[in-house]
């Protein structure tokens, strides 16, 4: 099958390796509608985070099951699914507390790939969720966003706490911040302060449901922030980064006894425990439990309510998979559809 | 009036200053019943917060109103009443929303100090919470600790989440975190381990409510909450320390999920991003919102439902201030009182 395999940073090629298969009798084997990439497949691209040698890159994925193993009882072939970027039982303690992401058994699908015309999904009654029925074609990107990034946009506000009443901060114009508004907006948050500076993803956070733009960072955007809100800060602040200045942006944009809700993937970032301390927030995130939104998130895709996939501006087939991170790496495209 | 002065690292001493009066029109002057000391108090005694010249200490108070501002409504001279160690207006977004220690008009306590004859009280309307009536002598200690640390024990074990049907982890076991165990005996927790390697405390531990104690301290204090929690870690965990050991001790003891009240004063503390990004735990804390509590506590407290008072081990006049610290500072006691 082709799969997209990265050698080095900067270094995406589409190679012929042996097809998926079943190797555990709980997995099942996927046929991809479409695949993509993610902001953090944009880590190792940058060299900001390790390869040990050509890695099958990808964790997001839709499709049809082509094969499930013998232990498989509630997955079936032919079934369209969509699963999130963590395997989970779904039977554990953490799982049924809604941390499937932390699963006691958890695979984490970027260590298997998925950006191929086969993917093997473990735990495959625990991982995957069927669609009512075959989507339409043009529900097919909002299915394939609900695998990631509107699953951990929808997290993170939740873990903000986002609501009726409420005003929220989004640090972060990427696909999940952008899908941070869309949920915001889904909770009912009264204010979406979208923090942005690029025209097009301003024009994108508005659509999504924001409804103020603030273009300074740092200790300006905090600023600006507390001038929206009476001095006091965001109710509700979305990170959506991963950065010092952005976690720090979003902690110190929230009031006092406000929630931070923080999906981008920590790279160096250290967080001082005094400024913590004497800032009173709530802090909650990590690798968001998908699996827990899915069935709703399908079901508001399927009614056609959200149309997550409007952040895919950019679709090329799987062969030009290295122009996808090229234009995503240069911030040309939010997020980019591989087609098989 | 006497008041404990601080002229130096490890050097306390009581000494006549004018009295305390009221100087804005919404203080109040109250008669502590008795003073303490803070396990806080001892940052400066070791040298590790900064002194800024001779300082009035102390924070936590109960006692009587001699005198009120003109613009204090709700309050009245001869009432006796309980305080936090933050004077708050009560009527801010800030206070509405239960976060008192973090009023738009906030004033610490410790800014003022509070072991002394006489103790000033800014916003005394919305700090001050009156007592059903004059205590008992015997009620005293209790009140007292709910100005701080009962008040603070209770706030860590809210933030953590602990309740019906969860496993507790409390590190420290100071003052603090032995009614942090007390704290979450009263809302409900099913199991709640106190670490602890003082015999005295443990025993202590036990009679506010721990059903286990672990020695262990660190990593090995960690693997020790897991096998105890079938690999997972517990529900909620209240870190009652401040130091780098401490969070990261409570951080690991709990489960993906789980929910970390952290009170101790963070001194020298830094977060690892990621980390605390695959931990996923909710973290909240930060100087305690006591106010919020009061009521309810001295509720229980008039009951005789609790007793808090326990945590003092040690009272002596307020002459002898400089052996209540040298018996903190050296663990000798959990928590002194000065009778005045």
């Amino acid at each position: 099958m082709r799969a997209v395999i990265m050698h080095a940073p900067g270094d995406v090629r589409v190679e012929q390796i042996p097809d998926a298969s079943i190797v555990e009798p709980t997995d099942a084997v996927i046929r991809p509608a479409a695949v993509c990439v993610c902001g953090s497949d944009l880590w190792p691209y940058r060299g900001i985070e390790p390869l040990h040698g050509p890695t099958a890159m990808g964790h997001e994925y839709v499709g049809v099951v082509e094969q499930v193993g013998d232990a498989v009882r509630e997955i079936e072939v032919g079934d369209f699914v969509v699963g999130s970027f963590v395997a989970s039982d779904n039977t554990c303690d953490i799982c049924r507390a809604g941390y499937q992401s932390r699963c006691v058994h958890q695979v984490m699908m970027g260590s298997v790939g998925t950006q191929s015309e086969l993917v093997r999904v473990p735990h495959a009654d625990g991982t995957l969720v069927r669609t009512p029925g075959m989507p339409e074609p043009d529900l097919i990107p909002s299915l394939l966003a609900a695998s990631d990034v509107l699953g951990t946009g929808w997290f993170a506000a939740v873990a903000a706490e986002a609501g009726p009443g409420k005003t929220v901060a989004v640090v972060g114009d990427g696909a999940v911040g952008l899908l941070g508004v869309l949920a915001a907006r889904e909770l009912g948050a009264e204010r979406i302060i979208a923090m942005s500076r690029h025209a097009d993803r301003q024009a994108l956070a508005r659509e999504l449901g924001a409804t103020d733009i603030v273009e300074e960072r740092g200790a300006a955007g905090v600023e600006r922030i507390k001038e929206l809100t009476d001095g006091l800060g965001a109710h509700s602040t979305i990170e959506a980064v991963g950065t010092q200045e952005a976690m720090e942006q979003a902690i110190g944009a929230t009031r006092p006894g406000g929630h931070v809700g923080f999906v981008g993937v920590s790279h160096d970032v250290q967080l001082d425990g005094l400024g913590l301390f004497f800032s009173s927030v709530h802090l909650h995130g990590g690798p968001a439990p998908v699996r827990r939104f899915l069935p709703d998130l399908i079901d508001r895709i399927w009614r056609r309510e959200i149309d997550p996939g409007k952040v895919f501006d950019l679709t090329v087939p799987i062969e030009r998979a290295a122009e996808a991170y090229a234009a995503m790496d240069e911030r040309r495209a939010v997020k980019a559809m591989l087609t098989l």
